[in-house]
């Protein structure tokens, strides 16, 4: 079977040029098929900053409320994303940024109001991989930025890493799959040093004891619930994209 | 041979909600291949505004900084581009998001610095036409973003009816193309009368005559250049998008 690499680089890479210059310049030499994700970083949250959209919490969580999800839709969708677009393609990569929305790749349900409202959030419903196999067989990469639709004309915002583990998952029927979690560290840490494997037992354990904490737990369940499925998943640093192992690798 | 329409949108009525979806909803009802060009209306200049950019102008035109060349790819490529494609797919029209940089559909050269230098513009140097076929071939229809790159890493400030005019004559090849520039008047006029029908000769009097003036001449260039080529053209109002004969009609 022919394999995949299926690549989310974080926010705080996106945030630095010369970070994201370095990452792109490795992942453009990633031999085969291979699918960029994306997040927005601080970049979104500053933008509407400026705009003076005042940031919208509920329990220390942001809303998307309706002028939210145009900062989004604007920054993820389309500076992020064309901006990394056109590098890729001055790197010798030929490749196509899209949203869920375009050829209906990544269709979603806006989360239910109750008990929180999230507002213009989606909830993954389905990955098309028709057109996503087709950039992949005919060498294009995929840069998908973390938005999503509903089928019925609204954009919605969904969380990169879910979108990296649902898309890997569904390709993973038809390509070998590797999933990397790229961000700016070397991996999980426990007392700063490297934890290089990880199996559901011992995150439960490092959970537990409060050494695994905030957005890493997201990463880790989205992790597990794709290596349940087959598809081989690392957590590592943007440096080391090109190696064949690295990081913290997930085994069963 | 098959047949394309090349729909180009105005700025007035991308500005317009009620406009836009009146128009997206008779676009999608429109038969056969067609791609639709969008600008970006005065979205892009109010959201400057907002982001607290003054406006570079040169001998009354509008210079694209860097500052605004970052608005102009957030709104155009992420928020206009977005939400015509999610809207198009409520309609059940399957769609595809586009710049010239996504799949290197157009690459365009940075204007020349002299006698003005406007900055982050690209006039349009190739039209690759492959990916724009097969998506046509499989009944998705293209919406274009009047973003270009330099195939250098960066993205360039491209006018909307020069990409709608570039995309209909390089398609004429392959298709029996048809271009449509759409916008908020019946068409060309004259002291409120609608000229059905326009040949060079007409233009060039009506021009030195100063009844034709300002955006209007470079669109009818550009039509009159698509003409010379075997485009069919003309320029009409939104509202009739789906009717086969309305607006002015360019004839040799």
């Amino acid at each position: 079977m022919k394999s995949l690499k299926v690549i989310k680089i974080g926010g705080k890479v996106i945030d630095d040029d010369q970070k994201l210059d370095h990452f792109l310049n490795d992942f453009a030499s990633v031999k085969g098929p291979k699918i960029l994700i994306h997040g927005g970083g601080s970049i979104a949250t500053k933008m509407g900053e400026r705009l003076g959209i005042k940031p919208n919490m509920i329990e220390g969580r942001r809303i998307t409320d309706a002028e939210t999800l145009e900062v989004i839709t604007m920054v993820y969708g389309g500076l992020v994303n064309k901006n990394i677009v056109a590098k890729l393609h001055s790197l010798g990569a030929k490749a196509v940024g899209l949203s869920g929305a375009d050829l209906n790749i990544i269709t979603a349900k806006k989360r239910n109001p109750k008990p929180i409202d999230f507002g213009w959030v989606g909830d993954v419903e389905s990955v098309n991989t028709e057109w996503i196999s087709k950039f992949l067989d005919s060498g294009v990469v995929p840069v998908l930025a973390p938005l999503t639709h509903d089928l019925k004309g609204n954009m919605l915002n969904t969380n990169a890493d879910t979108i990296a583990s649902a898309v890997a998952t569904a390709l993973n029927v038809e390509f070998e799959t590797e999933l990397m979690f790229c961000f700016e560290k070397p991996g999980v840490m426990n007392n700063g040093k490297l934890i290089t494997k990880m199996n559901l037992l011992l995150y439960r354990y490092l959970k537990d004891g409060g050494v695994i904490t905030n957005g890493m737990i997201p990463k880790l369940d989205l992790g597990f619930s794709a290596l349940k499925k087959g598809v081989k998943v690392s957590i590592r640093s943007f440096e080391d994209v090109a190696k064949p192992e690295s990081g913290t690798s997930l085994v069963k």
